[in-house]
C-alpha cells in the first residue's frame, strides 16, 4: 500500500518487492508479469524470499518530521498545563538532565526502539544542547537501524531560557553545532544507516540574533538541513512581531534559515505571506496534530497547504504530543481538519460554525507521514517503487475480517486501528529493524 | 486508581482488595491497617491471593455507554462519507445482514472479546431488529463474562428506514421487544453475569409515533432502561422540529422515553432547556467524542454538563466512532473539549476564536468512562471501594519509567498511552474475563 499522490493510494497484492545490495527497491514485480515465477524461484533458491501471511500488508515506513527525543520520559504528562508552565516546570528541567550521559543512553535507546516498533523508519530529532547526549541518540539510531536526522539544540537567549539549560554564548552554540557535525561524520564511517546532523535553533524566542546569524552561516557552509519551530501558536507568533517587528518566518529568513532543506514545526499561525515565502524557499512544514491541540491554539489548514503545494509532512512532537505513533497522528490530523471544517461550537448555526477549509482524508494523512516527510528531507523513500529506499513496515490487519472487503477498506482499517502490536516487521534500507 | 469525584482520583499502593462470594468488593485494606498481614496470610493460605507486578495498576473496568454491536465489521470504514450515505450504503445494509444468525454469532463473539480485551466490563448495546441475533449477542456477553445491556432496535418508519431493514409495524416492533425481554429472562437463569434488556427506539426519525408510544409503555411496564439518540447533529435535531414542531427531547419525553433509566447518545445539539429536562428526568448522556467528530457537527460541552450535574458517561459508538477502546475515547474527549475551549480557526484573533466552555482533564474523562457510566445504568460499579462490584482491569504501565514519577503522572501516562496490549487482566464481578 503506497501513496501515488496526496489523494490516492495504490494497493496491490501478490507482488515481489526486490531489494538491491544498497537497500534500494530494485523493482516491483507483479504476479501477471512474465518474469514473476523466475524471480520468485531465484529468491527462494538464494534463501532470500520473505513471504507475508494473507492478512499482512506492506506499507512504507513512516517519517517522523518533528520529535524532541529528550522529552520522551514526559510523553503524556502535564498536557493540561499552560505553555510557560509546561516549558519551565516540565520540559526545560527534563532536557537539562541530559548532561548525564548515562541517563541519555537509557532514554534514547528506549525511544528509538519504541519508534521503530511503531513503524517509524526515519526521524527528524531535536536533541538537547549536550553533544555527548546527542551522540548517544545517534548511536541508538545506528544500533536500531533507524535513519536519524539529529540536531544539537541551540538556545542562548538568557531572557527566554533557564540559567541551567542554555548555551554559554552564541559563539559556543555555533562551535558546538559544528563539533556535532564532525562527530556524526566520524560515527557514519562505521554506521550501516547514516545519521545526518541538522542545524537546530530551538525557535526565535530562545535565540539571540547573533546565534541565528551564526547558524544560518553554518547551514550554508555545510549545506545541511535546518529545523526549528515557526509560528507555533499565538505567543510564538507574537514574539517576533514584538521583538523584531517582523513575522516569525521573516526573522528566520533574514538569517538564512529558510532553505529548501528547512523543516519548520507546527506553523498553525502562518499567514498566506508566510506560506508563500515557505513555498518560494522550498521549506517544509512538520504538521503535529496532537501537539497542536495542546500548544498550537488552532488547527493548521492542511488541505490549503496541499492545494497550494506547500511541502508538508507529519510529526509526533513528543512530548507536546503524547503519542510516538504516526498512526495516531494521522488519525488526529483527519479529526482536526474535520473540526476546522465544520467548527466546534453547537451554539452557532451550521453556517456560522464552520470554515471553508476542507477536511483531509486518511489517505492525505498517510501521504504526509510518508511522501511528505520524504520530500521535506530530500529522501528517496516513503513509497514502494523502484529506485526508492526499502524502508518498509509489515502490518497485520488489526481487526478480524468477517466478509470480503476492498483493499481501500483494509487500508482505512489499518490507519484507524493499528497499534505497534500490529506492526510485525520493520525494514530500513532493506535491513531488519524489527521482527 | 479510582475516581473520587469528577475532578479527582485516588491512587494508592500496596492494598488488598477483598472480593466476596457475590463478586462485590468486601473491603479495601491498606498496608497501614493492623489487619493487613492477617488478611494477606489468609488469602495466601486459601490460595486466593492475586498479586500484581510493581509496574501494574488496578483500575475500575470501563463502561461503554453507547455501542452498535452489529456495526463492528465497519469500524474504521467510510468515516469521510456524509451521514445519509454512511447510513444507506454502509450501516443499514450491514445491520440487515444479522438476519443470518451464524454471521451474528461470529461478529458478536469477536466484538465482546475485543471489548473485554480493551477493559470494557459493561456495555450498553444497540443490537439489530433481529431477536435471534440479539440473543447471540447476549450469549457472547455471558460467554466472555461481560455485563451487557442489550436493546432490540425498534424502527418502523418507512420514510426513514430501508425496506429490507425495518420492523413490519409498530405493533410487531413492540411485541418483539417484549419477546426479547423474556428471552433474556430465560438466559439469565443460567448466566453467571446477568444481561439486561433495554428499550431501544433507534431515534425519533426512524420511529412512528405509535412505536414511540408503545415502547414508552413497555419501559414503564417492566421498569427497564431505555436508550436512543437525541439531538445527535443538526439533521437529527432539525427532524423533530420539522415533523413534530418540538425539540427532539420533548418528543421522547412525551412518549415516556425520558426516565432516570434513560441513556441518550451524543446530544451535541441539546440546548439548555433539553439539558434541564434531562436533569429533571434523571436522563444520562452518552458522550461519544470520536463519533461526534464524524457525525455530530459540533462538540458536546462536557464541562458544562458536569458543572450543572447532568449525568454523563462515555461511549465508543462503534462504528460512528472507529475505536473500541474507551482509552482512545477519553483522549478524544479531552482533545475535543480543548478545541471547543480554544477554538480551531487560526484566522480569528484569540479572543474571537474560543468559547467559554472549559476544557476537561484526563481525570474528567476517566470519571465519565467509569462513574458516569455506572450512574447512567444504576450500577454499583466504576469505583474501587467496599460495596461496589469487582469489575476491574489490571494495567501494565505502558512506557518505561526512567525516574521516580508521581502516581498522578503514572495515571496520565496510562490514560494517554494504554492499548489493549497493556491490559493484562480483566475481572467482572470478581470472575476472570481476560488474563
Ligand atoms: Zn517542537
Ligand atoms: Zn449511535
Amino acid at each position: 500500500m503506497t501513496s501515488i499522490d496526496a489523494d490516492n493510494i495504490e494497493c496491490r497484492q501478490h507482488q515481489l518487492i526486490c531489494i538491491d545490495g544498497q537497500g534500494y527497491i530494485d523493482r516491483v514485480v507483479d504476479e501477471t508479469d512474465a518474469e514473476f515465477e523466475t524471480v520468485r524461484q531465484e529468491a527462494v533458491a538464494g534463501d532470500k524470499l520473505i513471504s507475508l501471511n494473507p492478512d499482512e500488508y506492506i506499507l512504507p515506513g513512516f517519517i517522523d518530521l518533528h520529535i524532541h527525543a529528550p522529552q520522551w520520559p514526559n510523553a503524556g504528562v502535564a498536557l493540561d498545563r499552560p505553555l510557560n508552565e509546561w516549558l519551565d516546570v516540565y520540559t526545560f528541567p527534563m532536557e537539562a538532565k541530559y548532561r548525564d550521559v548515562e541517563f541519555a543512553k537509557r532514554v534514547y535507546d528506549d525511544l528509538v526502539n519504541e519508534l521503530i516498533a511503531n513503524g517509524t523508519t526515519t526521524a527528524l530529532y531535536f536533541g538537547t544542547i549536550h553533544n555527548e547526549a546527542n551522540l548517544e541518540l545517534a548511536k541508538a539510531c545506528v544500533r536500531h537501524n533507524q535513519r536519524g536526522f539529529i540536531g544539537k539544540v541551540a538556545m542562548d537567549n538568557p531572557e527566554e531560557t533557564p540559567e541551567n539549560y542554555r548555551d554559554a554564548s552564541a559563539k559556543v552554540a555555533v562551535e558546538q553545532t559544528e563539533e556535532f557535525i564532525h562527530q556524526l561524520e566520524e560515527l557514519n564511517q562505521t554506521a550501516m544507516v547514516k545519521q545526518t546532523p541538522v542545524i537546530t535553533p530551538r525557535f526565535v524566542p530562545s535565540c539571540t540574533p547573533e546565534l541565528l546569524k551564526g547558524l544560518g552561516e553554518l547551514a550554508a557552509k555545510y549545506d545541511l538541513p535546518i529545523q526549528s519551530h515557526c509560528s507555533e501558536n499565538d505567543w510564538e507568533n507574537g514574539f517576533a512581531l514584538e521583538h523584531y517587528h517582523k513575522r516569525d518566518s521573516e526573522v528566520l529568513d533574514q538569517y538564512g534559515l529558510l532553505t529548501d532543506k528547512s523543516v519548520m514545526a507546527h506553523g498553525t499561525m502562518l499567514n498566506q505571506s508566510d506560506l508563500t515565502r515557505f513555498k518560494q524557499r522550498g521549506v517544509a512544514v512538520a504538521h503535529c496534530p496532537i501537539s497542536n491541540v495542546f500548544f498550537g491554539d488552532a488547527v493548521l489548514p492542511v488541505s490549503k497547504l496541499l492545494q497550494q503545494h506547500n511541502k508538508v509532512g507529519m510529526g509526533t512532537d513528543i512530548s507536546g504530543g503524547y503519542s510516538p505513533s504516526l498512526y495516531q497522528n494521522i488519525r488526529q490530523s483527519v479529526i482536526s481538519s474535520r473540526m476546522l471544517h465544520q467548527g466546534v461550537d453547537p451554539e452557532l448555526s451550521p453556517e456560522e460554525r464552520g470554515t471553508d477549509n476542507q477536511q483531509i482524508t486518511a489517505k492525505n494523512g498517510f501521504y504526509l507521514a510518508t511522501v511528505g516527510g520524504a520530500e521535506g528531507l530530500h529522501l528517496k523513500t516513503g513509497q514502494i517503487k523502484a529506485g526508492y529506499l526499502a524502508d518498509l513496515q509489515v502490518v497485520k490487519a488489526p481487526l478480524t475480517k468477517f466478509e470480503d472487503e476492498s483493499l481501500d477498506q483494509t487500508f482505512e482499517k489499518i490507519i484507524y486501528q493499528a497499534t505497534k502490536h500490529d506492526i510485525k516487521q520493520v525494514f530500513v534500507r532493506g535491513q531488519v529493524a524489527k521482527g
